[in-house]
């Protein structure tokens, strides 16, 4: 037992000991209880979580959705998504801790109604293109590997208008939203919202380092809404001709909001890191459960004392707190990434160990 | 019920709903979940927390906590708190979804002892005074009404050289740090910690609106770690001559870190507040759960539809997200108070609705 | 005369005013100086400076440059540049009274060898194209109506290896450095820097919305050096298409730092506009005395009470502080401009006067 | 000669000197001038400057206040105010190479009129005590070693109800707002604003590390606008006991803005430090210019190669930028200083050099 942790103070004083167990049970009507009992347990030497490592083969979440297809349709689920559920946190719609995940499912032709809501989403696409997600009147095509936001309270909607499934990983805050006590939601009155602005006006407006010459920088979420996968793998190819490889991480970059230099979205961080063929990483352990999504290429990861998972193209994989990790790719690889990392920096709570991990 | 929630979708087919269910059972044993039975709960249209209002009369707790002091020393118990539980959150030690609180009483003589941890406590002294609390070396005395702030991994402890016992009210981020696994403590090997620097060193250093000509700005606590009631006495005083008063909150000051102008802590934000006699507020709603503390005056409060709380001197009493509240002040009452403002305002999700509350 | 001027207060009577200038002249050897007669010249009730309406036609400053081209060698003058100087500002090598700008011509086969210096650099490509600009190891290839970035104390150097002759604008923060008494340079020992890193490096890394994991937000210029004018031009022509077009200014972005999202440096301001077929803009006044340079298009400007100017690609006009301008665009015309607007707003001096210029 | 000052480009070649000579003189008419005969004045390689070390004494200067009393009122002179002209830059109004500094005097019963600016002022009260200045219909009293703020376009007006003169040292930004041609002013139809809040306001608001509970920042100056030197002088009596001295500034505080943990002012740098007596700084050197004024005790400063100051109490004077200086203290003294610092780092711009000054 780590020495830090001290026990619950207890007597071998029987008398001692009865008496103060009537005094917890009288003073529990009031709604108080010995702080004595629980430090032990509420303030940890290092994070102690239900959350565990697990993983997800896509094939097997591709085969559940595509049954889930013929059960219900995207207009009568709302959202026809599986709910990725931490083997550690069943019951509770958690990926992590703090984070949700779910892959979701939109047939051709169908539409996944307009609402909105204070929680923030990420969407990162697995399978299929040429379906849309809408934003605040703005339409962005979605294609295999873009990143994409839905910022907290703007209308979206999806439409499959190609002649494919798409699936796509929802990444997003719920349960973090929930703990504070801060959900808002609405649905709007039609399926799809107004379109008033042009494909691509945010990225043409946000992603060519300009901006309107009066703007006044404003909440949490890049304004850039699509990340797509194209420019992100030519920067990465780009860059490896120059980058020193970093021994945990290869070649890992972060999804940018680029009115602030700080992370796309104020309660996720998302990144994304290329391995060569054959790197092996050295072992950290960060603060930040992360959850994982190879979009190319093939590997191992260990995670904590015991954990293995080989991983291919589009499966996922959790990493938890504090649980070191190292990854192995046997073909040139390159994961896309999210954890709560920016709510923990903003917090100054965010701790990584690369040394002794 | 809200317009804005959707029920569950639902089917009056039998052999559908039968084929559904099979369904979820399968996909069970692969840890997925169909999200369109639990997204109304994941995502409401409003703040739904198990977080009621409640409160607590400081004369009980007072006795409660003399009584625990017969029964556990400071030492043993590390610290002898009595946690205010939320009844809503029972065996949770939470007195809000995000926050914990207790009241802590040293006896003459006592020493709590030294230990440090990433969560960030405040201390808000009740009754007595001329102990102290000792922070990275350097001792605060402690008089009624003082604000106290440990921040993350800074080491601290607490010694009563007086001769009355003092009580203070604690609140702690322990429930954020959990949630965001990233606990991480310490004790140290000795029961007080060196103390290297004078008495009112950090006040004079940060509070005069100086700082070092070199001073880099670092973490989101501010250095400045006692707040004397006397000094924020006398500029509520010196204000109210000016103030036009604030329909919802009389005359409402945040305790700020002068590094950054931010808030005191980063995870909790303090307020004082003063209502003259026989001033009543309009209601107001915030998702920021706040728990008060009266320290002059008396009055009676309006949580919600029908929580109604008659306060007075050091009693402790809790606002829920979102619940609306107004305050009647009998006499001219000083109103401490605490919530995770600045975590909601850091991740842009604190919303105030003083309108049609 | 503006009823806000104040005259220096004189005197009728001769005895007193001999007493006075006595006096004057008597504290001058302790080097005092009486400020009432010059307190309206100090702080004067609107912006009033020596800096004039004044305009450069490319033609002539190119065979003016074409002829300094067989005069000097670009490595015996260190740069062949000539500068544009303000008529009001003769013999200060000043556009307006805080910004330097000169042309700079580059032959083929010519380096302008390395130096680096306090002083910020923008260079705008006028003409020609493949020659490179170096930085910090890493060469970018310059390109017509191409933003280039060469960012204090950064190592630098020019060359030109195509078969054309090539011109851009320099604008040089120099007298803003000179006053503030804060010059440093260096020459290196070599003509051209070592190339360390590869082409397009800057904008992979930094360009594409992606940072590296762990970057620590730094100085005040863009790590993007080049803003390619095909990359601005495409965002200004998707743009178009949503724009509501702003009356002063037609649709005009400001060229930013992906780091920050502030301005791309910090001591000057860059611009790029587009004014449609016929756009004629309201007249509008900033403290920013602003260098505009068509790069597209044609046109004329009206500035103060009675400068007007007939504009084509590559000229170069300059508005002064305070001083009323309107553009008419007689062709569909894209506008470079810079100014110090960045250095105003760092110290909350800016302003606009849109309303009744 | 510096290695890295490079001669402007010349030839042996009378012919080829010629034609140089006669093309210069032709484009001089079009306001263009070559470059490489003024880059070495330009861009030197350190900072060269015509401001000089000066040094005031203040017997003298009150002398020739007391005498200007006798020749001009105050309200006839606006501000009756002698300025300290740099002995390198007479006639320019200027006591460094950006900033201004004069002693003004009001005698009791006068009023210096009611105005505002562009220009931020500080006031350092010298001698006397009991006058008031008025800031946004704010009065607070001056007592000697206050430091007193007005920001930019709050009116302002200054008054003396007590039996002495009252002097007090003006540092203002003008030569800054002059060089940026961003001067604006107003003068008030009547000589003192209505005083529309109590004594003491500002302080009590955003003096005790509170602030409104939905205060936004805004401006660059401080709303804290007295700085009462009883409060500062208390702060280094108690820091002294702490603090470990810096062999270049003794025990050094810059005044802070509470509201952003910046400098006081956003265009000047203000600080406060102690020298024990016998105690000898270490040289250096640093880029903003600085102004000294000693408010205890009597010492020595060696500036450049060979400026010598023998200084007391109330004395002022100049450090140019990057001239080496030390202090010697004969006995405990407190120095003001000031300088344009917030600028040069708002710019990126500020340099020190501790090392080998």
């Amino acid at each position: 037992m780590d020495a830090n942790v001290k026990a619950a103070p207890g007597t071998q004083d029987a008398a001692v000991e009865a008496k103060r167990q009537e005094f917890y049970g009288r003073i529990g009507h009031q709604n108080l209880t010995p702080l004595w009992l629980s430090l032990a347990e509420l303030v940890t030497p290092e994070p102690r979580s239900a959350c565990r490592p697990a993983s997800w083969r896509f094939d097997e979440i591709r085969a559940a959705m595509m049954e889930a297809g013929t059960l219900i349709t995207a207009k009568e689920a709302e959202r026809r998504v599986l709910v990725l559920e931490n083997p550690g946190l069943r019951g509770q719609s958690r990926i992590t801790t703090s984070l949700y995940a779910g892959v979701q499912l939109v047939l051709p032709g169908e539409v996944a109604p307009a609402h909105r809501h204070s929680q923030t989403a990420l969407r990162f696409v697995l399978e299929g293109g040429g379906a849309y997600t809408a934003v605040n009147g703005e339409r962005t095509i979605m294609q295999e590997g873009d990143f994409i936001i839905t910022p907290p309270m703007a209308w979206h909607d999806h439409g499959n208008e190609s002649d494919r499934p798409i699936f796509w990983l929802d990444g997003l805050d719920v349960p973090l939203v929930q703990f504070l006590d801060a959900s808002f939601a609405e649905h709007l009155d039609q399926d799809e919202q107004p379109v008033t602005r042009p494909l691509g006006d945010s990225d043409a407006r946000y992603g060519a380092n300009l901006l309107p010459v009066d703007h006044k920088a404003g909440g949490g979420s890049s304004p850039v809404f699509n990340y797509p996968y194209a420019r992100t793998r030519d920067a990465l190819e780009r860059m490896r001709r120059a980058e020193a490889w970093d021994p945990c991480h290869g070649l890992k970059m972060r999804y940018t909001n680029p009115i602030t230099g700080n992370h796309a979205m104020a309660t996720m961080g998302t990144f994304i890191q290329l391995l060569p063929k054959g790197f092996s990483t050295a072992a950290y352990r960060s603060t930040d459960a992360t959850i994982f999504v190879p979009m190319e290429g093939q590997g191992r990861s260990f995670i904590g004392d015991d954990f293995v998972v080989d991983w291919g193209k589009r499966d996922v994989f959790v990493v938890p707190s504090w649980k070191k990790v190292r990854h192995e790719a046997a073909e040139e690889s390159v994961l896309f990434s999210f954890s709560d990392r920016p709510v923990q920096e903003a917090l100054h709570l965010w701790r990584e160990d690369r040394g002794n991990a």
